[in-house]
């Protein structure tokens, strides 16, 4: 039959498509860095050229007025659902450097793992569809299902552009439901599908002191020092329950059903061994919840950068003018972003210590919280397949991160997305040493395959029906 | 006379000292930068070169385990008393260099001041009793008082070879009292004599959560976050009034009486006009003190540096695996540096926050805080001195830094320490654009050359008398 067919071509491509997913992660295309502008569109013309040579796909770069979006799509199964492909070729930065143990722009193997920055967020899994329709087309001269491909290069900096990119081009992107590339799956040995997800809302602060820097010691006592301040400022953000202190942070927050709290409970879940994986001395979180809920189901606000002074080797007895701090928060339903921000902003503006003055300005992500039906007809094509991948049923789990991706076509399209990656949640994605698993890249080639080939099944009716979703 | 003479030769010579300071600045002689300790030693040679070509002084570089002393001595005036001239050749680390106007080692002229980083801390100030003995040796032959010159490479770093160096070299230092051309006086056009300084006592600490950096939306809500405990230790530090919040900080400091402070509020001090120059919106301390107490009579605890996560442009999702902070502490009598250091430590390590580890080291500094009685010999002929250059007489002040020899020559050898600096408190010295008033270089050569002038003539016996100063 043309589905093992499929498949074989696939094992017989393994080490070629290792080879390229080596030379996609070589390319430094760190979106955050400006000086990396030429390396960003080096990217997206692989990816363009990578999916012109998949098949019939039209393959083009869109210009965003942020990074390009490239895009391309197949549309030659009329009556069968239509699946928008979603993955990002931009990466985290590197930093800190020292503490990569291969350079993070040279992919390097090591017993089983691909290590390089952007090889599992999320160049490996976003190349996996690619590969797939590459194998489809070879031997089948045809997909399943219609396929509209969208790989963005804003997704690491809150995918600024693509909210109006949707909004302008929502004909081209049609669809019954999102595949999203990106994501990660709980654990590298236990298939599971993500059934909700955080949203995110970010801000920068800077408090001043005095117009520049001072000495210590003459000044010392006399005047604010930032750092004194901005302590004290990041200190109230949070009760000593470890709730957020922000006014009006939770008015927002739907209480989870008993039902729902009892599910993450019974979920297979080692809190000594995740801890013991982090290095973490302890868990340390909302009072009243279990470390799963309050990664999951609960807000929080978490300062991503504090910084002021000297920070060099030996002292320098300096009272600096500044103090700085990047935070971000996650959200659950139905917390927005836009008022977080707010409401986190106001907090500031009524807690500067004296002696300061604050600039607020706006972080980079802002979305909502996504959720898709276990139901939904994406989400029981994704259970088949997985199921014939691993020989066991998924777990449905829920991700305390973000994809901005679910809730903008959720809420200008009415769509629901499937993540569906093969990257994994251990493999330090937004830290040093970064990798992916290379079992887990010729794994997800299989499971794609097999689910583009249910949803193909499963027909355009079932589809239409439980496409929207039920009510929430 | 021979003072007119020697004053004359020192006018004559002013565009060729001017030049002299400017080649001197040049040298970028940052000892806390490990990089630049070819600079260093560069600095020390040009000192060592510019004292042997002032007169028969036996100019040599002594080496002590860190950065070598510049070492010269005259002993030719039997009977009359021994000055220990003391000043440094190291400077400040020149960052934050965007905010620099010019070069910080390309001094440049605007407006009579001299621009470059250590023109006034300390390079300008100590190249002054140079040319003023070059100038007596010019003139006359010889000094009208015994001179020993010293000149550290360790001051800005806290000056760790210092201790060893003295209680190594007691019988070369041997003198009846200490000059320093290192401090500041308060006002350009007020003249002013320092009779307290403050003493520095510093640490520097990490909190670590997990090992590794964490991504803040996975892991957000389930472990520590660093930078939230460093935050709260930070702010534990001091309390709602101001005060230092550290078990045991204030049980050695001494009341100060009531006269003294009743002086100091008689001072000629304009708040606002200090806040305005500083662009400071308020005066921020301990409750209970005014400006000037807290900063020249109390204690101060600040914090120099704090840094964990993200600094970058845009955002990065992180949860950092460390924190760390720089702390200084400014201290009065009888506050010993080493038991502040332990109190900080002993509050930190109880206040250290759930799910963080902390890790303590020592800073540099240490030194106690110094003062020199106003009937002291000196004192008495540096009132005359500057009474004479400026026709005021002096303001009997204090400061709010440290130049840690004073308490070492008190401690080690029982001498008062007179500062006889002619770089003034505004200067920036530990902040960009930091520089020197050219005119007070020219007051300053006159004001040594009358100083050392009064000693001579006040001869030893009194300097016998009042040499060793008041019982406190």
């Amino acid at each position: 039959m043309g589905l093992e067919d499929v498949l074989a071509d696939l094992s017989s491509r393994h080490e070629e498509i290792l080879g390229e997913l080596v030379e996609f992660a070589s390319i430094p295309s760190v979106g955050a860095d400006p000086a990396r502008a030429d390396r960003m569109l080096e990217a997206a013309r692989w990816v363009a050229d990578r999916l012109g040579r998949a098949g019939p796909l039209s393959a083009r770069i869109v210009e965003t007025g942020g990074q390009p979006i490239v895009y391309g799509e197949w549309l030659g199964a009329p009556g069968e659902p239509t699946l928008l492909v979603y993955g990002h070729y931009d990466v985290q930065p590197e930093d800190p450097l020292d503490r990569w143990e291969s350079p993070p722009f040279e992919p390097t193997l090591r017993d089983g793992r691909l290590y390089a920055r952007g090889v599992s967020d999320d160049k490996g899994p976003m190349l996996i569809p690619i590969e797939v329709a590459r194998s489809f087309f070879r031997t089948e001269g045809a997909l399943p299902v219609n396929v509209k491909f969208m790989f963005e290069g804003e997704e690491e900096v809150g995918s600024p552009s693509l909210d109006g990119f949707i909004r302008s081009h929502e004909e081209m992107l049609a669809a019954d439901a999102v595949l999203s590339a990106d994501g990660a799956m709980w654990r590298p040995d236990e298939p599971s599908i993500v059934v909700g997800s955080r949203g995110v809302a970010g801000l920068e602060f800077t408090l001043t002191g005095a117009s520049k820097d001072l000495h210590s010691g003459r000044h010392g006592g006399g005047v604010a020092n930032p750092l004194h301040a901005m302590a004290q400022l990041v200190a109230s953000l949070h009760d000593e329950e470890g709730r957020v202190a922000v006014a009006g942070f939770y008015d927002r927050v739907r209480d989870v059903p008993e039902a729902e709290r009892a599910e993450i409970r019974a979920m297979p879940f080692d809190e000594a061994a995740y801890l013991a994986e982090l290095g973490a001395p302890a868990p340390v979180g909302e009072a009243g919840y279990t470390t799963l809920e309050r990664q999951w189901i609960r807000p929080t606000l978490e300062v991503n950068g504090m910084w002021g002074g000297y920070q060099g080797p030996g002292g320098k007895t300096v009272i600096p003018s500044e103090a700085h701090a990047k935070i971000t928060s996650r959200l659950v339903h139905d917390q927005d972003p836009e008022e977080i921000v707010a409401l986190i902003t106001r907090h500031l503006e009524s807690h500067v210590p004296a002696g300061t003055r604050l600039t607020v300005t706006p972080g980079a992500g802002r979305a909502g919280a996504a959720r898709i039906e276990p139901d939904h007809f994406v989400v029981r094509a994704a259970r088949r397949a997985l199921s014939e991948v691993y020989g066991v049923e998924p777990l449905l789990v829920r991700v305390g991160s973000t994809v901005p991706i679910s809730e903008l076509f959720e809420r200008h399209m009415g769509l629901r997305t499937l993540f569906f990656s093969f990257s994994t949640a251990d493999e330090d994605f937004h830290a040093p040493n970064e990798f992916f698993r290379v079992r887990r890249l010729y794994e997800g080639l299989e499971a794609w395959t097999r689910l583009w080939e249910e949803v193909g099944q499963s027909g355009p009716s079932e589809a239409g029906a439980a496409g929207t979703g039920r009510p929430e």
